[in-house]
């Protein structure tokens, strides 16, 4: 798989992409834009589920790569993503207790990639990531990830809170980042786990936090707040592994 | 303490920050060049020891911010340095054990910023990098370190290996992060430490390696050879927090 990023410029390219089925993490459309084709483009989103946001003409400037963008650029995602029911499939059969990832609103690419560069390392099964108010899997992720992208499935979910209901049905517990959680040494992570790591500057959402089972904190000597999201997520990811391979 | 970086340009101004002892990380030369007031820059650098890169033209032009670079950029530090003295005294001082990271050759100023991170809120007493081929305290490494800048010192060798062995003699052990170390979880990692990180293509150094008492790997389920280098270590700082904590 390449790590080519495509970004498709102009209503016409556009509304080819969604109807080829092309996988578009995010629309650009010039705020106000209301003519016969941006409606097309703007129903065909919606059926696909994929983020539309309004801009100025100023900020649509900026993004073209081609100087011809008519209002409308479309992101497309540089690798597909994976279904959920995949990476649950992948955790069966890999005879170990699932291991996924969750990622309430990572926005940088850096932190992406290398969270999922971490995950595969660790031997998640999977990570799962929201479809809006997120970073998708594009150019740098892929190249962030130093090739990981092309073993461990990621797959993107509408609402998070509703996937870590359905997902603790099938017997998966969830332990989320948090300050003020329990120490993670002390919480017992041996079973089929769901680690849920918020965005860099918000932390998990309240929502979502609300749907864990474990709120886990590392232990800080300094006087900041966190460390950095990657970094955060491979410290917790370890602290799993180790308790495992002791068990 | 600002988050500036600054960049002096043109000859006089380099000859001026250099005798006014400002802390300059680098100075890009025109390779060729070989007039009499870049002969005293060469010369003042190499009294401060501080890195001469010959560059083309086209690179100068390019790193120029005023357009007036007349064959000279310095990058002065956004951040000024610390001696090892004073973290060796502030370790003694802290009534733990003392805990220092050595990154050999970080060259990402993000990885830089975020194991600074990593390292004051893991309660180590210093970062020491070296002076030649790594990023030093840029105003990005100042911004990614979420203000642990402020709090940690950080100093620069010449020596790597030279300053492990002088360490040595003042009781302090050396753990390397090495592909093919023993696990991390089966060494006694409890005593006073210095954690040595490599670079993020190429790992640590032979030399810098076979100064150091343990080699100590991360363990990999993935088919990949190494995390991102701000996360591995991230993972190993927080193994040896979780040994001192248990023991």
């Amino acid at each position: 798989m390449g790590y080519t990023e495509s970004q498709i410029e102009g209503r016409n390219a556009v509304i080819e992409a969604l109807r080829a089925g092309k996988t578009i993490d995010k629309i650009y459309i010039l705020d106000g834009c209301q003519d016969g084709p941006v409606m097309t483009i703007k129903r065909e989103a919606r059926k696909q589920d994929c983020l539309i946001k309004y801009v100025e003409k100023e900020r649509l400037d900026q993004l073209s790569q081609t100087g011809k963008h008519q209002g409308v650029i479309a992101v497309a995602a540089a690798y597909e993503y994976a279904e959920l029911d995949d990476i649950m499939q992948a955790a069966k059969e890999s005879g170990r207790p699932p291991f996924l990832f969750l990622l309430d609103g990572i926005e940088d690419p850096h932190n992406l990639g290398a969270i999922i560069r971490t995950a595969y390392q660790a031997g998640a099964h999977g990570v799962i990531i929201p479809k809006n108010r997120a970073v998708g899997l594009t150019a740098t992720v892929a190249r962030t990830s130093a090739g990981a992208l092309n073993y461990l499935p990621v797959a993107r979910v509408t609402n998070m809170a509703q996937t870590i209901e359905a997902l603790k049905k099938e017997g998966i517990w969830f332990a989320c980042a948090a300050m003020d959680g329990d120490v993670m040494y002390d919480v017992n992570l041996t079973g089929p786990m769901g680690l849920v790591i918020g965005s860099e500057g918000e932390g998990v959402s309240r929502l979502v936090r609300e749907k864990c089972d474990y709120q886990v904190s590392i232990p800080m000597e300094g006087k900041l707040d966190s460390l950095n999201a990657s970094v955060a997520a491979g410290v917790l990811a370890y602290e799993i592994v180790r308790q495992r391979r002791k068990k």
